[in-house]
Parts: C-alpha cells; structure tokens; sequence
C-alpha cells in the first residue's frame, strides 16, 4: 500500500525536482500539497506549485495554500537564489488547475484525522510554518503521523542564510522548534547531507536528453539554480536539497544517519535558527532526530532521473 | 450601532465577570466568545464560558474552541488562582448550550472578514493564541480589525506570574509580539491598572442582593477569587483584570491611557513575558500602544454592577 | 570603630552628595574612593572625585582611578542628565591632590584583604565594574567582605536609562551580575526608593542657607541636577540616588526593606540589565538582596544637611 | 629580533607541548606564562606550567598565575579529557622555581606598555579571561599589541563541549568577545584546524626516542591525552590544538587561512560560546578575524618533534 504523504513546500526549483520524483513515485499516495511563504513569497509559491504539477501531468492534485507569512518573526526570502518567480530557469504556461479552498494548516489537520493513528507521513521541503500551526491548532494530530522527513537545519556544514543558519530553519525558527519539540519520529537533511547532494557534470544533459516536459524542465531548472551555489561555494554543481526528502523515503539505503539530540536557537538574533546538534552526545539528553549526513550520490541521481523520467 | 465584538478569554472568574458584562450591554454585538487555554486547559474554558453564557441568559452566543496550546512554548496554568475548575465559588449546573464546530481561529477569521474595514473590536482577556493564530494563518484580517483592547502585561507593578511578566503574556508571550507587532490600535489593561480596579468592600454584597442568578453567580467566584490576592499581595480586595477591558470600551472615561512603545520580551528566560513599556519615551521608537494606567475605581465598579444586574 | 568603607563612583552630582556626607560622618573610615566610568568617563570622574575631596576639605583621601569602560559591553554615558562635566552646576578651582597610583581594582582588592573577616563595607555609586573585577581576579576578598550596598536597579520603579533597566545596572550588567551572585550580603537602593528621596522644595535653600564651600557646592549641583528629572518625570524635585546608599548605612531605620531574589537581565537586548526582582516571592528562589522601598523623606533630608554642614 | 610574546595557558597536555615548543624555539622571547583557569582548577595549571618549564630547563620563565574564574560564569573544567592533575601521563617531581607576584593581569599590562606600539604578540592557549580583564582595567594596552594568536572556536567541526561550543570560548565567551571586539589583529586556531592537527602513528615513539626529558614527558602526556579523543571521535589521534598557535607563528605557510567575521554568542544558554562565522561573507560585516582551516600536518608534527628534541 502506498504511503500517504503530504508535501509542505516553497518551490523553489529544488523542490519541484523532489515534487516530480514523489508524483513518479508508486511508493506514494500524494494526498495534497501545501505550499508555504519561504524562497519566494506564498503567492508565487502556490503558482509554481501548480505549474510543477501541470508539467508532471498531475493537474488533479490537491495544492491547499498555506501561510504567507511565519509565526513569529517577518519573512525572509531567497530570490537570490531563485530568481525572482522563485522557479527561473524554464518557461511554463500559466497553470490552469485548480486550487484547493481549504487551507494548508486545515488540510494538514483534516489529512491526520483521516489517517489514523500513525497514517501520515509529511514530507516538508520550506519552513515548517504550516505544519507547527497545525500542530498548535490541533495537537490531537500528532498521534496520526508516523514521521516528518524534513530539509532543514546543518550541524558541520554551518549555515546557508547567516553564518550559522540554514535558510528553512531561520526562516521560522519557532515553527522548526514546535516540531522538533513534538516527540514525533523525525528525519532531517540537513546541509551536511544536502551539500554532499550536488548535481554531478552531465547530469543535467542526461535529464534532458529524456526529452519529456518534466525532463526539460528540470534541466532548465537546474541550470538556473546551480550558477547560485557554484558562485557561492565553488562547488561543481547545486545542491540538491529537498529532493533528498524524497529519496529517503524511497531508498533509505542511500543515506547514513546519525540519531542525535536538536534543539533550534530561538533566543539569539546571532544564532537564529542555527539547528544545535549534541553530535557527539555530550549533553544527556536522548537524542530525537535521525540526521542524514552522507549520501551515494550516484544512486541517489540515478533515482531522480529515473524517476522524473516516467512522467 | 452596537460595536462587533468578540471576546477570547480563558475563564477564570474575572473574564467570568467581564463575560457578563458585555452580554448585559447592548453597545455590543458579540459575535462570539472564543475560549483558549490559559488559567486553565481549554476544556474547562470552554466548559465555563458554557456556563458563564447560560447564567447570563445567552445560550445563543457562539462559543467558538480554540488553541489548546500556546504558539511555542508549553502551557502553563493558574489554578493556584482560580480553583481546580477555573471557576471555583459557586456551583453552576453543566451547560446544555451547544459548542460551534468552527475552530476559534477560523471563527476569528471569518468574523473579520465578514465585517469589513476596521469592522470588528477584539476585545482579549486571556493568552493571545487565537488572536495571533488567526493573524499568521491569514494576514488579511488585519485591515479589519478596529482595534485590539487586551488585558495584559505591566510596567510599574512587575509580574504576577513572574517577577517581571504578567500572566496572560507570560503564558504566549509570542503571540502576544505578534499581535503587538500587528501595526493595529492597541489599548492595554496591564496589572497597572487592574490592581487598582480592586473588589471594595462591601460590593460584592451589593451585587449578592441583587438575587439574580448572574449576581449569585458573580458574588459567590469573586469571594472565592479574591482570597488568593489578598493573601498575596494584603489587598483589600481582589482586582478585577478582565472587566477592565469591556468597562474601558463602555466607558473610556473612567480610565486614563498613555500611549508609549512596548515590547515584548521573547529572548530571555530570565524575564520572558515582559512587556518592555518605553515609559518615558527614552527610545525613540513610536508610542504603539495605548495603555491604561489609572481608573475611576468607584465609576468602574457602579458600572459593572448595574450592568451585571440588568442579566 | 568607624566602619571602614570605600564609595565606589562615578560623580555625578548625587555622588556627591554622597560622598560629601560620607566624609563629614565619623561612623566611617573612608579607605579611599574609586571612581569608574559611568555618568561620564573616567577621566571626568577622577577629577570630580579630587574636586569633591578638596571641597570637603579632605584632600588626604585615597583616589584609585578604576576602569575605564564596562566588563563587556560599551561604555554608555549620561551627559543628558549630569551635563558636560558630571558635576555641571557649580564651578569649583582644578584639584590639586594627588590620584593614587593604585588602580582601584587592586586597592579595592588589597583593601580587602588587609581588612580581614567581614572588615570592608563597599558603598557603590556606579556601575558595578571595578568591584567585580575585583572579585574575578581575586574571588579570595569575598569573605573579607562584610556588605555591599548599591545604588541600583528597579522594580516597581522600572527603568531610567530603558524602560526596563536603571543605568547603573544598564552600564555594566555583567558587573551586577558578578556582584549579585557572589553571594554577599546585599543591600540594593533600586529607583524605588531614589525616587521617593526627591528633593523637597526649600531644602536647598537651606542648604546655600549655611554657607559654607561643600554646601555651596552642593545647592549649586543640585540645582542644576534637579532640572532633568523635574522635565522628564515631572516630579516636583530631583531624586538624591546615590545618597541612600551612605544615608542606609548610618540610619537605616530611615528604610524600608525587603528579602527578594533578584537577578539581572544580561541575555536580551530588550531588557538589558533589567534587575529581574521575585517581588512576590513566586520563584521558589531564596532571597538574596534586601531591597530598599520605601525611605522617610524628611528624616533622610535632615540627615544630609545636618551632615554637610559639619564640613 | 625575537618576537616578544606572552603564552596564555591553561596546561593541558596539549598546552605542554605548545610551551615546550616554544621555549625551545629563539625566534620567540617568552616574556612570561601567563596560567588561567580553564582545563583545570588555577592551583593546578600555575603547577602545571612550573613542572613543564622545569622539564624544559628553563625555571628562569616568568609564570605569572592569573584569574581563577571566568568574568561572568562560573568555571567548567575538562579533567575528563586531561586527567585529574591536567598533566596525567608522566610524571614529574614537585616544581621547585618560583611563582611571580604579580598578577597575570598586571604582569600583561605591563609587559605590553613596556613592549610599546605593536610590541607584543599573545599566544593564547586557553579561556581568554586574563586577556580580556587585561583589556578593561587597562585599555592603553591595546595598541601595544601587534596580534593574539588563540586556539578556540569551531564553525565546520562544531563544538567540542557543547554540541556548538568549543571549550576555550565556552568556558569564558564574554572574555572573548571582548578580546575579538577589540579590533586588534586575530589569528584564530579553531577545530578546523586543530583536529586536523591529529598525532600521526608512530610519531610518539619518534618523540620518545629523542629520549631527552621534554620529549620522555610530551611522549607519556599525549598518549594518555589521546585516549579520549580516540574514544569520542573515532579519530586515529589525539589533535594538537593548542601547539598550533606557536606552529603557526614560527611556520605560517604550514597552514591555510580565511579572514571572516567572527561574533561569540553570550546571548543564548543553547548555544552559548559558539563562534559564529560569516564564512561565506553573506552578513556584509567586514571579517575581523583570520581563521585557520587547514593545515600540513607531516610539516607540523616534524616541526615540533624538531623544537622539543632542542631541549
């Protein structure tokens, strides 16, 4: 039986790649996607929403909007990285397919409920505003979901908007610490895995090669985004983050995990958001996340490609 | 035109009273009352405010559930104050009325948006989790809100939950810099002017001869409310926070406001939940907030008891 | 035997008058005085400090010059309220005793220890930096000391530097946080009771009234003095804060006090050096300061002229 | 001319062999050893520094003993790492030559007034607590000060007493960022280097085989120090931290650096002491600190093999 999932996201060409492998993917039900404020802001993160469904020919999916905006603190955004649509890099048309009226907080609550007890598994690419709101509504759905799987956070790797922070994490701090104080099983990437995630040479010239709408796409895309992280850091390709949700998901076995104990910085304007990791279990206390922190790099782009391929 | 109103409390006998009064008072329309967690769980809030309701008469009012938590931190409660039930003093049979099935933060929402520019008053007695829920969930709400009138915080009386923070902040303090932070017109309660709107002696007497059930009512949970101040603080009465809010928008005069900048304190544990109040406008920064600092102690209590005694 | 104090300062015109009392009563022997950077800079306060001495007519007193700046933060000064000088009002000859050529960390220190058990009395004016930094570079004084008592702090009182913090604490938080935590017994005199120490009409007609240099000097200060607090806060005369401090300590029964926990605020920016005060004792916390609250005015007033009139 | 230089310290086996290698080297005139609280009690590292002079032949060092505690925390040691003397693994006969009477404090103000203009360069080895004192009581000594040299700090490695803080910073963060607020030039040695500075195998055994005294004692102190750096890290060596900073001074090039803006969080309990580094230049602050990050380690471990066989 597939895993009922949702997909909390702020595309971000990052995450359209990891929303096209998971709409490829049997191993999923998709029950919805819940765009959120985050690289660009939430209007634009609901079209490319709906854009990235229509090129996977999914115009059927749910897409409920969530926040526009954090729960504490004024948002911060990334076009920067991601130009200014938030998804530069290929021409779409503008989408056609519908959006849902309900919110993403109440579709995420309305999607526990009835999934019973431990039946969702939510899949957050953004700022987990959303889903801490959820749980702030109705903490009655904690019991129904199994595991968050979340693209957040850095511990060897540092930072990617300051210093110390990476950009889901600091974006809403106080989000990312109600959900990783929920007692819930949670899986994070964070850079130190992502970072190790970046597009090989040729990569991209193969998934275009495929020729599909998804496939051309994602390279132009890709393309687009890596010129970003090959200014900043000098690496040889972009990092791809959120995809690595994804891939865990369907083959966990292309990661190493560590179990260690979070917590956010939600006091100091210097450290906030910075995702302090007991790495080396010096503190006591019982560790509560799984953290990825290496990857197979080429099992993990072979999966991508064939993935997306079969839309 | 009576002025649109909800009310969001977490009775407690003093919102109890404050309940009464604006239910009493045809300058208001209350469109709703809408319980959160705070002096104690949300069941019993919403469990009083049932009941607070139907010794008022009013089984009609929309009593809309909200949060059960804070926005980030945990719960904490009060009962040391108000008795196991929230409501210790005098017994009320269990309510009948029924309970919206629209959360509190959606109630909110739609009552804003449904009464237009600068339509509805929130009028706040208790943590502000539902009202700051409601502006992240959906900003839009704001242009729509008139004006805020909260009871909250201190400047020169300290804490009463803290040394430095009083309850009703303490509890979200978060949620309060939200709504602080909103940009709207606010008007504040703080402990300031609540302790001096303290029980004279003798009224409680005046209210009981009234014989209604709503004066019983009154007279039996403030006997038992005010016993924890005045073994506090050696008051000779307790003081009646909540009622400051409605009785300020009845009758403005009877208070004297300051309009001054205020803060919220989110950072530090040591004193988290202060309200920072630039008092003698020493910062520079924009007065935000108006807040009362004195009152017609004599007019305030004439008025709640001829209010009280028209249910 | 006279108690063997030293006035750490930083004059400042109620320094002042502090130290004018200070030298002009036999239950003390002054051991020396250390100025510290505070309402002005140190070179400033060293002067003010040889100008007070030689007033008095007690150029033989030790002056050990202190730091120059705070223990972390930067120096804040308070030209606003003491004017250019520190000791605008009253134009005295350039001083011709001597600064020692201690510094006033080490005097406080070898002062101390030559002192023995319980043997020194510090009366601290000021930030707190010099005697903290005493006691982190030789922690072996503390049992030599019997009491501090400071001007500092605020409870009910708020702030006069921010709208949380009192500026001697303000300056130099990490310092009160040292002094406060070691241990020794405290005795605070917070804007509480400064503010109640105003000055009343005609005492400073009273004081010129005598003649003599030192209260010359002190009608033309305070004169000068009087005029910041009487704009910002209206009230009818200024507040004689440093004085309390001496005052305290030859009549205590002029006091009010009280037993509290208190802490100082040095994690957030907000409330930078708010003296965090368990008023109410809610905190479980023992005590650990006795808190000056309330003073009788007339007495205290009669004290100061009575004693600066011996010069 | 010999580089004039103070060695700040806390031994510390690692510290021994940082001061062993200096004393053995002539571009460096060792003005004094200046031991701080930090790894171990201050008893102990002014014991400490006395045996590792001793074993160096060299009882006419100055050891001046410092601070005993941090200036605004209280004191956290690390005996699980160094042993319960701080110099567990060989052992040396009670040290015979003398302590200074002066304070660590004085004797680096007036080492570095009597160095003049940029005469003095400190090597600092340990919490930054003598420096920075040296820095408030006597802020004339800046200029004097060519450059400090420090082993603390970690932004890719993380922490190694907290899971964000390395032990030097943590144990006084506030002396640190007074020491790195200073705006004086700053060679940092954080874990990015230092545990790339691990002992290589077999160079123990080079070591002991030189058989002199200092290197019998550096051969038995550092296997037992890297006992526990092998058990918590898996690494194949003890890391070198502190000897790092006089092998930077004597063999720059044997190690890659990064001019970054540098802060030291002393907000936050969660993160207290990390070093938060702009190290991809996104805050616009101009970087304030060079910081060591890699390094050619068969040049270091010959390096100081080569200076402590002189001995």
């Amino acid at each position: 039986m597939p895993r009922r999932i949702i997909i909390d996201t702020d595309p971000g060409q990052d995450d359209a790649v990891a929303i096209l492998t998971a709409l490829a993917s049997p191993e999923f039900d998709v029950l919805g996607i819940t765009p959120v404020a985050g690289n660009v802001p939430l209007d634009k993160t609901v079209l490319n929403a709906r854009k990235i469904c229509e090129v996977a020919g999914r115009p059927d999916v749910t897409i409920a909007p969530g926040c526009p905006r954090p729960m504490v603190r004024d948002l911060v955004t990334a076009e920067y990285v991601h130009g200014k649509t938030g998804l530069d890099g290929y021409d779409l048309p503008d989408p056609t397919m519908p959006v849902s009226d309900r919110h993403a907080v109440d579709f995420i609550i309305e999607a526990a409920l009835s999934s019973g007890h431990k039946g969702l598994t939510l899949c957050t690419l953004a700022p987990l505003t959303n889903i801490a709101m959820a749980m702030v509504k109705a903490p009655q759905i904690v019991p129904c979901i199994r595991e968050i799987v979340m693209m957040g956070g850095g511990h060897f790797e540092g930072g990617n908007v300051t210093g110390t922070a990476e950009f889901n994490i600091y974006v809403d701090p106080h989000a990312a610490h109600v959900v990783i104080g929920s007692g819930l099983p949670i899986v994070m990437a964070p850079l130190d895995v992502t970072h190790k995630a970046t597009i090989k040479r040729g990569w991209l010239d193969r998934v275009g090669a495929v020729g599909t709408p998804a496939c051309l796409a994602t390279e132009g895309w890709l393309s687009f985004y890596e010129r970003y992280d090959i200014e900043r850091y000098g690496d040889t390709g972009g990092p791809l983050h959120d995809p690595c949700v994804i891939a865990y998901l369907l083959e966990p076995e292309l990661f190493k995990a560590k179990r260690v104990h979070v917590a956010v910085e939600i006091a100091s304007e210097l450290t906030m958001g910075a995702t302090a990791m007991d790495w080396w279990r010096m503190s006591g206390k019982a560790p509560n996340v799984s953290v990825l922190h290496d990857i197979d790099r080429d099992g993990f782009f072979d999966l991508l490609l064939e993935r997306i391929a079969r839309l």
